[in-house]
């Protein structure tokens, strides 16, 4: 049984046990709906982190991991359509960990994009382990009633968006593991002055290591109910596509001269190890939100939201389960491929 | 610095740094206020238990680790005088544990908890981990505005009074460094059918491994806003009431006689390595309740709740960092001793 499966299972016991009518939503969308008070819902996420398996301390920085940890959450609470408020933080680590300078650089990360977006640090957990860092991201968000956007609400013929460019995080993570490191002062105050190829690679490591959760573009498809569905792209374009069709029950068709590709990855293509289409479409972590629009909602979805762009890649489809690409004259079938399984160009 | 340190000073930079107005209190008591609606209040409690740190599953069977995990944060929930609702569950365990029968037995045990006080698991999260198992248990739940009981409203004159009793947990845990083990027909049926030792040896292993959350005082003293301050007896009496006399800027006098000690460690007393009165002002994880009431509201102080009695134990006094326990004719300074430090006699 995969987590997916157990998830699965997970949900039908907590529905069949259910006492509490005010829950809305179990375990399946990217965060959970409770009803709060007549005109407002509470959104609740919960992102759990452990070293060695979802981060590696080697190639990541304390305060870009404590964005990172704060970011992926957020990303959740925007991708059904809230505005997040709080947050909580568990985290459990080694006793020299705790003694070094690594819990004030994770504090300072976290508590910096916390200020950013006006949510507020409101409590936790502090743990000693035996071995390694855990991280739990806890982040609570509200909605106008009933607003929350699930996976669930896609029809035939709704037009398919995504926020931003695709495949930069994937190429970031690729090129870490090919031994690229950050530099301070690139992650901090932007590209450094150097070679055109080394302003590139520090931009992807910046989209791997310090994601930006389109939480403006959460607020204002919920607070203008515009989208009929959403998920934050975190597993990659054609996994978290079939989680929003399946929970649909819809297909979709997207053409793949539409899908926005990270500027840094086609200016590296060839060069390295990187097939932009690839990393488009299987690459994870890119943390942009994928959503659907009514034929009738399209004239009112802006352009922009905070120097965001967005851009259609397709259409939902009727044919459940049916997740298909167009490239040039061919269409063929997008098989879901998670990060760890994107095929890149040998090196 | 040590934990307690570090949380106060993150108290402060967050309260400096706050943005939201809605935030009530921040990291400081047994859980979180929120401002939720004009008449609701929301708490959120988040609880981080670490294998090898917190619990040890050669000791803990899975079922009564996924009871004790949910309990600490109903504890935590009814220390604020408030009624639970909702939980979320992060769950880190390696591969091999993924697939044995450790996360059925885990979440029956969560699940049977959350069932009885009719709290719903309403999401979170699952991540694989390379070694040991890591929960962060999440309960969130609500009290009329303005009606949570914090650590810091006890006044001098108070009294101070404590749920059930107290030294059991601790003995439970001396037991099983000892080598004792739960019999499972012993913890799921009750006692077994054995010697008058055996007997109170379960009950001790059923107090250290299966706490039972004081959820309905909990929601008693809350509703009726009978307490001044509360907290949880997590840490220990000695401890827990120096938290809360601290944070009530305030001292403490309590009576040696009249701490109600668990009766299978009177029993086990002098065969065993058990100290009654030490057990019961050290050690730790009793969660029981302790809580002050102002003389004016003790005549409206239930006798019983759940069939659980309440007993008086002393008085708050005005004089700040002094807490003090009369013992006969004596009186002595109580210094904090968390369960870990706890003096046991020589067995």
């Amino acid at each position: 049984m995969n987590e997916f499966e157990f998830l699965d299972r997970l949900r039908r016991q907590t529905d069949s046990r259910r006492r509490c009518s005010r829950l809305l939503t179990a375990v399946g969308d990217d965060a959970s709906v409770i009803r709060e008070s007549a005109n407002r819902d509470l959104i609740v996420t919960t992102d759990l982190l452990v070293e060695g398996v979802d981060f590696y301390t080697a190639a990541t920085p304390a305060h870009l991991l404590g964005h990172k940890a704060l970011a992926v959450s957020l990303s959740d609470i925007a991708a059904m359509g809230a505005r997040p408020f709080w947050t909580f933080l568990s985290i459990g680590m080694p006793r020299e960990r705790w003694e070094d300078q690594f819990k004030d650089e994770f504090f300072e990360g976290y508590l910096t994009l916390a200020d950013r977006f006006g949510v507020s640090l409101s409590g936790g957990d502090i743990s000693e382990t035996k071995m390694g860092i855990v991280i739990d991201s806890i982040v609570l968000g509200e909605v106008d009633s009933g607003a929350a956007i699930k996976r669930s609400g896609a029809r035939a013929g709704d037009q398919i968006f995504v926020t931003g460019s695709l495949g930069g995080a994937a190429a970031g993570l690729k090129l870490i593991e090919l031994g690229a490191r950050s530099v301070p002062g690139a992650i901090a105050t932007g590209p450094i002055q150097n070679s055109d190829d080394d302003q590139s690679i520090q931009s992807l490591l910046r989209r791997q290591l310090r994601p930006d959760p389109r939480v403006g573009w959460g607020i204002v498809l919920g607070e203008q109910r515009l989208a009929t569905s959403m998920i934050d792209l975190s597993d990659g374009l054609s996994s978290d596509l079939h989680h929003l069709c399946k929970e649909s029950n819809a297909g979709a068709l997207i053409d793949a001269s539409l899908i926005p590709r990270h500027d840094d990855v086609k200016r590296l293509c060839g060069r390295r190890a990187l097939d932009p289409l690839a990393l488009a479409l299987h690459g994870g972590e890119d943390f942009e939100l994928l959503f659907t629009v009514a034929p009738e909602d399209l004239s009112r979805l802006p352009k922009r939201v905070d120097g965001v762009p967005v851009t259609r890649i397709g259409e939902i489809t009727a044919n459940a389960g049916a997740i298909n690409i167009r490239e040039q004259n061919r269409i063929w079938r997008l098989e879901p491929g998670g990060y760890e399984h994107f095929t890149a160009l040998p090196s």
